[in-house]
């Protein structure tokens, strides 16, 4: 049977989400947890939506696993009892019929936060602290030349064999308090991609730049130098969206189809 | 010159607010950072307006100190280059005539926060995980037992020759998500105070006792074993009221006579 995990993670203290020997990654723990709750003989694997890199957080993460037959509330209370403090199983399903929780969601939604003014020691695990002031109308200036359907190859880590054409379909900066929350859909992300654009979005909001150069980074579709990854801590993943249970098996289908590597 | 500081921190590395020897406190942590940047022989002693225990966090935390003739915005600037960054020190400046950090203060506000559903890894440090779901209309109904001015002996570590005699203002609990936020409004608090009210409220939520109950407890005046004192984590001092600048001295007169040692 397939389930589907509810989750969610302070990113703080892992290697990013993907197993790695030796490191203590999100992947890992859980997969580890898993395997000594149901005391399995050999080893699980989960699928993820989004999968996150060293440093990033996750309040609504989704993965699915395969395994025999189990109780998902019996698990879910397991895994909740076994798992450290800095991981969060909300809850454990039975996965729908064509559940897959990488190629069946259609959208991601990320924040990113940043605080131009007095930093709050409260929060400082989750918001950047920029020490410049930075102008949000700027930055939402240049979002609209980076919306839409485009390769974003300028804004991401390359890998041989992957597209990294992605549907950017919001990139809004909004003032808080003393804090910028910069919220990010698209239907997949490459590698770095979210963090990246903050980067662009950074330098036109300190007005060392202009907007329409966030467009002329993008047209390059070559990875930038002068484009900054902004630090992993601010970075958020708050949703994955997937559609109506009876188009599951269709969007895998699509996914696949078009080879991409979802983050 | 008098000068007042505004600040925060995160509570989770300090022995609380009080120089301890030996220990590392904020005030001793601030004090050293004065005396450093502005290279002074002596030491320099803040008085504080909430003295907050082991753990207890400040978003809005107000405090006072005698020095020499200093600029404030070089000072403020000095201190934020070198305190560490679980302190934040928003601004310091010129304290107007007659202001006290702890006596002139006419209302101090905390918030507790706890969290009965399914625990947020990236709120933790500020959110207490409580195992039962609290009803939290029979918390504010017990809250309606304690509100007004009571000698809050049941709910305090007693000071010998200190009252215990405070105006409680508001007890409002209020679910926001999965989590419960109560706001907590007085004159002045006694040691242990806000953690102890929370016990009584969590023990009332709980359905261990009804409402009336928290009245009854109060009206002893004596130390109650069965109110459990709640984690210092979920409390977090938001505010700090002062009166109007031409009645700060009035103020201070007035709380010296009480002889109360407000926390």
């Amino acid at each position: 049977m397939r389930l589907r995990l509810d989750l969610a993670y302070d990113g703080a203290a892992f290697h990013g989400w993907a197993t790695q020997p030796g490191l203590r990654t999100v992947q890992g723990e859980i997969e580890a947890a898993i395997a000594m709750v149901l005391r399995l003989k050999d080893a699980v694997t989960l699928t993820v939506a989004g999968r996150t890199d060293t440093g990033v957080h996750a309040r609504a993460q989704v993965a699915h696993v395969d395994l025999d037959e189990v109780s998902p509330v019996v698990l879910t209370r397991r895994l909740q009892r076994v798992l450290p403090d800095d991981i969060s199983i909300r809850e454990v399903t039975e996965a729908p019929e064509g559940f897959d929780a990488r190629f069946s969601a259609i959208e991601r939604r990320y924040i990113y936060r940043l605080c131009d003014t007095t930093p709050d020691p409260l929060t400082r695990g989750t918001v950047v602290t920029h020490r410049r002031t930075l102008d949000v109308d700027a930055m939402n200036a240049a979002s609209a030349h980076l919306l839409g359907e485009h390769d974003f190859a300028s804004f991401c880590k390359k890998r041989e064999g992957a597209t990294t054409i992605r549907e950017l379909r919001e990139l809004t900066s909004v003032r808080i308090g003393g804090r910028i929350e910069t919220t990010v859909r698209a239907d997949a992300f490459c590698h770095s991609m979210v963090r990246s654009l903050m980067g662009a979005l950074v330098a036109v909001g300190e007005q060392r730049h202009d907007a329409v150069w966030a467009g002329d980074i993008l047209a390059t579709a070559t990875r930038d130098p002068r484009v900054k990854v902004m630090p992993a801590h601010g970075l958020t993943l708050e949703e994955v969206v997937y559609p109506p249970d009876h188009l599951l098996a269709a969007r895998v289908a699509e996914s696949r189809r078009r080879r991409d590597e979802p983050r």
